[in-house]
């Protein structure tokens, strides 16, 4: 019907791992699962946020900014990846535009190694451990759908998927599925002094509701648009090189929503694949009683193009 | 610190009701549980949709425009009953506006009786058993927040709640809460005739899936904007007067969300008021933590105001 369609129905492969210590132990540890799902079936498969390395946003240390130099490199062998394994690749990797100017940039690879199309992270967090904008541009790519062989994917980055606009935009731009490479997690408190606040933020019922807010904003797109929703996040401890911050354990639950949010997968915190088939036209029927996109109020929805609607801000147009 | 702000701490009541079979029965019955919720504390009331009568848009029937006739009384009435509890009351009503002219509107008022301000319906429903497109036109006067005594409320009607957009703009148009009055249920299957269609979408597993989609949407809206949500829905089935449909189950179900969607309250499937402490500055501690408006790209969010991006739309500004 649709050229930009691939088949109706894939199975994708959500790739939750910890990081091994070192690119070369982590990468190896990642092609190992990428195998284990391409022989299970998995024509699609997703991994995490920054998967070559450890979350190194927890400390502002511009050695790291070193790890962007590869870029062109890891995109090579990447793409080769994809076509050894014959699966549309998505990767987030660190890339290095020019010196002094860096993005947190996922890249689609096609099942021949080609790339399909690369997405630069748009919303760029700062909050502590997560110093993102210190390493990160914003992108300014947009919120671009990327075409592939299985597909029309709407790949966004982490931060992100606190977004209802980005989600949105990928929609109306004709995205079939959203897709969310992660790194977020619960900040441990340092052991070596006591945090009274920093206890009090991670009793297991701030923890429990923090990891829910984070999955219910993200179910709320899929439901909100009739697509799918997949989200790949990291597991495992990784501590502040600074010594600053008490570190990050990252709390994995990597999960994936049909288009009316019904629960597909949901992982735990454990390194895992997750296999998902999804139905990349169930959007398509679920719309048609559901449709949303149809009573949009377009010609009342100016206040969304300002900062805040309180008459201060120059418009943006 | 800020004259719109009322006490960070009020007692809401979310009244999920039955049609009693006549406006005047049914008003009785809100009654009483307006003045129970005011006895406990209440000081913020909230009606579902369309409270003083049937759910009339199960058929297209001219007839029902009588409801709207009685409008000013109504708000006369209501008014009143509000200045007699002593509570900022959310009705919600059919307003006539002029020949030909209907609109479905929510109208919130001050404890002393007077009118704090209006909301008409924006997004307007058309699907099988809810034909508001035949009686409502849609609303006219966007998404504005009112101002009462309790503090900004973010006034939402039903269809609006699927629309990420208008909870967005009711916040950053300073709303410190959002709230739906409602009426959604199960259509059921007509009882004289086998309807394939009609049971395979009404399984257990299809209605459980309808319910939390409807909540997982609206707890989105919550997370995503750092404000509580309060969503009243009705109960009980209502048959269909033209005899063409099967009828509706009202699902309940009515809930408060809190700004990081953290459930408050949840109902069950049967008449009762959810009585609800509501710390309405708690969003603004969430936000500075979970600082999501700061890194809106409002530059790249002109898609938004288009139907569909497909670049086949004229623009409409």
């Amino acid at each position: 019907m649709n050229a930009r369609k691939g088949p109706s129905t894939i199975r994708a492969a959500l790739i939750q791992q910890r990081y091994y210590g070192s690119k070369k132990s982590t990468i190896e540890a990642t092609l190992r699962h990428i195998d284990e799902a391409a022989r299970q079936g998995a024509r699609l498969v997703i991994l995490q946020e920054l998967h070559q390395s450890e979350y190194f946003c927890q400390c502002e240390d511009p050695a790291f900014f070193d790890y962007a130099a590869d870029f062109e490199a890891d995109v090579v062998f990447w793409g080769n990846v994809a076509a050894r394994y014959g699966v549309v690749l998505v990767t987030s990797l660190f890339e290095e535009r020019a010196p002094g100017l860096y993005h947190n940039t996922a890249v689609v690879f096609e099942r021949d190694s080609t790339v399909a199309g690369r997405y630069r992270k748009m919303h760029i967090p700062d909050d502590p451990g997560f110093y993102e904008k210190f390493y990160f541009t914003p992108g300014d790519l947009g919120f671009e759908p990327i075409d592939t062989s299985v597909g029309r994917l709407g790949v966004l980055v982490c931060w992100d998927q606190w977004y209802p606009e980005a989600a949105r935009i990928m929609a109306l731009k004709g995205a079939q599925v959203l897709i969310y490479p992660t790194a977020i997690g619960y900040l441990e408190c340092p052991k070596d002094r006591r945090d009274k606040l920093c206890e009090e933020e991670n009793t297991p019922q701030e923890r429990r509701k923090m990891l829910e807010a984070w999955i219910a904003v993200q179910r709320g797109h899929a439901v909100a648009n009739g697509v799918p929703v997949l989200t790949v996040n990291r597991i495992g401890t990784e501590w502040d090189p600074s010594g600053m911050l008490g570190g990050i354990r990252f709390w994995g639950h990597s999960f994936a929503f049909g288009p009316q949010g019904e629960t597909l997968a949901m992982g735990a915190e454990e390194e895992e694949t997750l296999l998902v088939d999804l139905d990349l036209d169930a959007g398509e029927t679920v719309r048609k009683i559901w449709p949303f996109l149809r009573d949009r109020r377009i010609e009342s929805y100016k206040c969304l193009l300002e900062r805040y609607c309180d008459g201060t801000g120059l418009k943006p147009f």
